[in-house]
């Protein structure tokens, strides 16, 4: 019902029923010739299980019920498995292995996809964030705290920040991506007795296999990597949910800095005829707002009992593709949302000025401040701020008129255009430019790495 | 594919998309007939849209795509269902509406259903609590601290405590259900304009036709209704928890006292011939354990903007449903597992008696601190035990043949026997019989009051 | 360090270390004469004890020490008390009870204290809200939703809603504090097994010396009080989390509709001299974002084992105490800030206006649908709101003399009188009056039923 | 109260009161110096406002009480330093800095100083790990899934996951501590405004007075930084809770396979004489399940809005102190348990044998699949387990009796004696060896890799 809005881009169908099915049998298949590499059974069975699993019609309904007996759904997955190959290979499957060995390698295989699917929504996003933090590099803009306007910057720079976090993100979640996906073979305990002396040589192939990092022991309980790779999608999210606010803010009709690209029938409402929703960035909130309880529950499941444990493992399943599913729905709202991005810098000017030579006035703090200490230039500035508030006059005829103030400038040798260049927005943006110009060095760099490696 | 274990029993049914879709509708429906109520629109009109609510072929896929475009499914479902009325009646369809009002209205009509059936699994547990209670009034069982033996009591004792929890998330979860469903009726910002001076009236026919509470004033943004309702279904889900938590642990095998009803391949493993797994236990530990992140985020969404949320409304949708299922599947393994539970009583006794008699000898510090004060008296029944362990002697003869608690018996006056009596199990049992007692009347009584308001 | 902002207000003196000595304390006096009224212990042994409960200095910090052996300060306090009564009184001392009842029932009194006092200023927020609701009835304001203009509204009417949640939270935590306050004595595993069979009566007598309810069993490690609690708390956190999202909205510098109260050195900026910050609003989100995860964690530890827990249990102290703690600094800092909030009614009309003629354009479709169906008749407004917007023309205009809406208002017989009308925002507020007169009746009631039952 | 639970070891004073004001003068100090590296200011003012730093008589009291203004300590700490300071060195003070650099740079201290006494216990507690998994390498015990006995494994395995996951744990935090703790430095919105082009100059100067790292840009409102240290804590907190976890279980009395070490008065019981409480594992399970909600609390914060967040920013002060604390705290107390916890060997074999021979089914399943199929001999093995059960015989009496599997034996030419062979637990351990040995070498070479940048 409200899928459109949660599983939006292609994550979602990376981490559904389907998915998982596949990666399951997958996993399957490449124990088998895992057991072949280590000529624990011949090179045609493994062969044969192999096929099996690419064609047999396994049901994900039937397998969901016969969850219900066992508590997973492996047991029936390898009874299905057995029926469709040749009797003889029939010993040769899940040799060696548990249930949990299966369910969590493919919950790593998973993560591969469903990871690199968002990886390249987050960069594309990246992509997108960076030619608007180039073209706006000068476009003024009020710089707001608390949700005040504070000093003046440029959009470009807004862009900029969030060009920056998500390659920040993009640059973690590949990292685990790359290192921290292992695979999962430990057999019931962590032994994995059943294959004798061969167990590490088994699941050394089954890694290369798969394309999956071999672990120092088994992580049947030990669930940090599970963390990590959460952490690193919860990121994104954060990210994501960043951007989205900052839309949602921007896009209000009283400020009306940006707009969402308009699309057929995008961001109507039912029943009123003039509104034009932040339909995206709404989305992206929506999603994003999920990921810390997601997080949470994947890390409260972490204390683990023994050797497998009862419940605390049956947790991590549906929550680790919701976090994978609504991340990767973010991601693919967000990059739309910042290559389709409507951006007023007419807009923008105009609400900085209405907040009038106001925003500026630090910078005439740090001109009074060495003549008459910091703490008194701020009072003073203050109480002509407040003045000129209240007088509805420019704060420059303020300063140049009160007689304390006009002391103090004088005092600090700053006569009319000293004052009136200090007031002026576009003259008041420190390392703007330095800021814009390292984070898109460094975006270039990291997809070049990236293409390096890809 | 873990729909065996996460969508177990009724629950899940009705809170899935089909739900969704028909309860929406049913909303569209009530809203005509509220509207001919208040002779807005003609009855025929009214007849027609519940008609073309009942039977219109509508699609959840279709809507689900549609609400990619404007955020939600509403659009596309007032559409589909003015579509399908004769043109007459279409601006009747959804007056006076907004998009909030059909999805909040009809997430209360879920809560009502699913709630109902909530309650009755979890009725049903507690009726079979209830009869563990009763019949193992006396069934001797250690009474375990930090998963120590501390003091015996009995697994009647137990159960009353399964029973009580029960039985008050239930009272909890019933009152929310009757008093704290509200319908959700405001238009776009809830001053309901497009129905002049008359919104309220029909707020409060629509209120009536649904079986729901009319509220002071709407709710769009001011959540609380959905976190009681969250708080109720977190509660039953805690109660749960707290049930297979002692279960896991009673089942273990070093514990054995109780084990799951068997069924076929019940908790059989893939590899492990010998094992028996508490199945429904952990089932209801991977569901309950859950609830607490999903309540976090239900919570959190509760900070909304204005007059409609961008994003804390769009949580919601998926994470109500998500709580109401896990919690409704753990009541429903919960409700099987305590009316199949294997209780063994002998291996309760074996276990308690393993402890020796240390379990009681709180006992003998309450008979000796009279006469040498309490923190004196437990530092010697201390000593005194540790010297039974180390010396593997019974308590009993450490204690009469050590002078100094020899001496300390004799200063309180109590011979061999009264030690030996103070020592038995069964004779320190305290308020058990009446704690049980109170809790099956309890439980009797609410069901009475129950049956007399189903 | 950042006490002022995180512990305003009273609530968070009643849930600190001292509260929690004291109130421990009091448990074992009250414990004392509950004995002494059920005969087991003479009178003045209870005076005794009592009096040395409110004498004896006894030492935060030790405890605490102490508590690194013990796993929780009660053994330490139980000796420290006894060590200050006379040696015969000594054995009455914590008689019957463990740690757990201790800690609990203090837990409980300082829920009844801190309750009580947030209660006071949820009570002063709403009256507070009440005033501005009233005032402002007919302060017109532009609803928004999803942050964009939608449909006029009133300011009274945003300060009916938050004046609705904040009785509303009000009404169900007074609930919980006048009924969930439960005594918890039990004994180590719940059956009060020394003092034979008169525990249920020394409990009940407890109970009516605290001034808490007496619970059908012991709920030692049946938590969903606890829960109930803490979910009546966060209730409130999420209601003043609300109100204080909208504060920081309207008093955004491009919306400027209202400003929190001046005061010395309020708000002010460590280096913008002109900024004048939200900062009760802004401490407010401070306190409540913390809420859902402190929820999570205690719904999370009600999963607890056997008959106490091993760790679910410790994870409450804190947590209890910081929940409280922090919604009643939120409830503080929003008593204040509803009491001085400066509200521009002028700011608000011109807002509206900025939108134009547009906000109301859905009052248009509801007249136009009757002759030409809801979905034409919106999208026909729909782009005469586009082509006014791009034309820079008043939608009036723009409605009369496009020819496509001409003859549909003709049709509709609408003349542009009856059209100038229906694009007045005061006239299209519907039930807005309804709602503000039904939220201060039901405010005056509660308070009433409030002063009947203080 | 309870500060001795949660506050255990060194690291509650690392994030204190005290320490966060002594950050917050050592980032005031460094700025100086910093402006006098840039020459910006005189290497004397930088020296005055250093010594100030050191010296002032600063009052956490009177900053606190002053934030309740300004809704953070800054403002009054500047002013107080200012005091400090000659008069012509005062406009040095907190130049070009906002309230927010000072502060969240003052985090990255505590987080590196907190950080790295925790990396200090934690691998404290991975050494007595080593030594654990090096001396109990042999030492057989059943390995449990679901809490259910499953197959042997041996002590040292265990030992050595805890050992894997403290050392991952480890890992990832060293990371983040030597790589992720960036200096914050950016004025109000992140321009740097007030030093014109020299902003960039000065934090590279600033992040090296501290030994912080620069970054791309300032991360005012992209908290991917705060995130990134919360999660490597939490996986500290997540490996700590397991272990915890594992402990608790093992000490049950009906399973008896490890104790805590002894200490005066350590873990008894206010009323239980007998009673020797878990509670190291206790306190450890007490913080480590406070970890979840707080890490949730911190990723939901993260959605920070444009260039302050309003309140997001103000969530992270307490939070990532108790996030800091409370692991600590449980990496101390799990140091402790570590290093004395007492092994009982004879127990574990005990309880392994109480299983019987079934532990080891497994291993004749697969001796038997070859020649029957893995399902079928599944089923055979899983029939005359549950017959050695019920009949009380010894299943290998059962197997070489029974009609069907002495059929199957003799098929699959196993005579008595390998039936035998296969059904010793210490026959059948795989790779335990192997996994002991990688464990051991990789905290070897980590160990070395530490000592060699430590």
């Amino acid at each position: 019902m409200f899928g459109a809005v949660f599983a939006h881009g292609p994550v979602a169908g990376a981490v559904g029923d389907g998915a998982w099915l596949e990666a399951m049998l997958e996993v399957e298949a490449a124990l088998a010739r895992a057991l072949a590499g280590a000529r624990l059974v011949p090179a045609e069975t493994a062969a044969a299980i192999t096929e099996a699993a690419r064609v047999a019609p396994i049901d994900v309904e039937t397998l969901s019920r016969a969850a219900a007996r066992t508590g997973n759904p492996v047991v029936a997955l390898v009874e299905a498995l057995s029926a469709a190959v040749p009797k003889d290979a029939r010993p040769a499957v899940h040799r060696g292995a548990t249930s949990q060995d299966v369910i969590d390698t493919a919950m790593m295989l998973l993560a591969k996809r469903a990871g690199a699917l968002l990886l390249e929504d987050l960069a594309a996003g990246a992509d997108a964030a960076a030619t608007l933090a180039s073209r706006h590099r000068a476009t003024l803009i009020a710089g707001r705290t608390l949700l005040q306007q504070a000093l003046p910057m440029t959009f470009g720079l807004k862009a900029a920040g969030w060009l920056h976090a998500l390659d920040a993100a993009r640059g973690r979640l590949r990292d685990v991506l790359e290192r921290g996906l292992y695979v999962q073979f430990g057999g019931a305990t962590g032994t994995l007795a059943a294959l004798q002396d061969r167990g590490v040589e088994v699941g050394e192939l089954l890694a290369r296999e798969l394309g999956l990092a071999m672990p120092v022991m088994p992580w049947h309980t030990h669930r940090l990597p599970v963390l990590e790779i959460a952490g690193a999608v919860a990121g994104a999210g954060l990210v994501l949910g960043k951007i989205a606010r900052d839309v949602t803010l921007l896009a209000q009709s009283e400020v009306g800095e940006v707009r969402e690209a308009p699309g057929e029938q995008k961001g109507v409402s039912s029943t009123m005829p003039h509104k034009r929703n932040p339909v995206a960035a709404v989305a992206m909130l929506g999603c994003t707002r999920r990921v810390p309880g997601l997080l949470a529950t994947l890390a409260a499941a972490g204390e683990q009992e023994h050797e497998r444990a009862a419940g605390g493992w049956h947790v991590e399943w549906e929550t680790f593709s919701d976090l994978l599913r609504l991340t990767g729905s973010a991601a693919s709202w967000g990059r739309e949302l910042l290559a389709g991005l409507e951006v007023n810098g007419e807009r923008m000017r105009h609400n900085l000025q209405q907040a009038g030579a106001a925003v500026v006035a630090e910078n005439l703090t740090a001109l009074l401040a060495p003549t008459m200490g910091r703490v008194p230039a701020l009072d003073l500035v203050r109480r002509a701020v407040a003045l000129a508030e209240q007088s509805n006059a420019p704060l420059l005829t303020v300063l140049l008129e009160t007689p304390s103030t006009a002391t103090a400038l004088a005092t600090a040798k700053l006569d009319a255009g000293a004052v009136a260049r200090a007031l002026e927005p576009k003259q008041y943006l420190g390392s703007t430019d330095a800021w814009i110009d390292r984070t898109l060095a460094a975006h270039a760099a990291q997809a070049m790495a990236e293409g390096a490696h890809p």
